[in-house]
């Protein structure tokens, strides 16, 4: 009996690694409230875990592309750790999630920031792809 | 033998309809393409077509949402048909088509507008379905 249970504990499909046991909208909504709680922390890598962490990640924000994780990065940093910047508080609104087919969905919605002396806000579109570490946005489109 | 050729005419799988025979890529760069031949015979509801007639099309811009099919017309005819105002001629450029399961896709570009005294440029995100009329767009999101 004990040996089933062991053999139930290391080789059942029930062994799962965090949030995978999720349907895929609780999953993908989980790896966008990790983006935020990061954010709100300071800890722009955390935030950056929910990107694909590849060279043909894609980053689109007003009439500007950034091509890569790290280039994606960069531009985070640039924009909100450099000098006289600050990260604000972040939120994010509206969210929609569409499924599209079983390891793409698109999330459509709003961010707010709450920073010191003003408040941006814009709308954005994430392409998630699942990918062996989880879903992870493969494609951002943001605009304000 | 005139049964059999009027059965295989009627029957076959390779009675298609237009662009329906291409693999998917082609097919969608096709619907992009008329999509830029009938804006540039300021043919607004030609342009129209690549949209999915639906009011769950979504349509971004800049930090403005339109929902549905309609909505979108009734901004492209504020924006480009008002008093005053003209189409242009559009170009897409640095188009990427990447297949997403078998039934969407994620494109991205940039456009160009040759107007009379200016040229405005922005990129996009479209993400395409294929429905029973072929490959239509059921989410734009442009910025410039």
């Amino acid at each position: 009996m004990k040996n089933l249970i062991v053999c139930l504990l290391l080789c059942s499909p029930f062994v799962l690694t965090a949030g995978e046991g999720d349907n895929p909208k609780d999953a993908i909504r989980k790896v966008l409230d990790a983006q935020v709680q990061a954010w709100n922390k300071g800890d722009l890598l955390g935030f950056m875990e929910g990107y694909w962490k590849s060279p043909d990640l894609s980053f689109f924000s007003g009439n500007n592309k950034a091509a890569g994780w790290q280039a994606t990065l960069e531009r985070y940093q640039k924009k909100y750790q450099g000098e006289k910047k600050e990260m604000g508080q972040l939120a994010f609104k509206d969210l929609s999630i569409d499924l599209l087919g079983t390891d793409h969905a698109l999330v459509k919605g709003r961010f707010q920031l709450q920073m010191k002396q003003e408040a941006p806000t814009g709308i954005f579109t994430l392409i998630l792809k699942k990918v062996p570490a989880g879903w992870r946005i493969i494609h951002d489109h943001t605009s304000g």
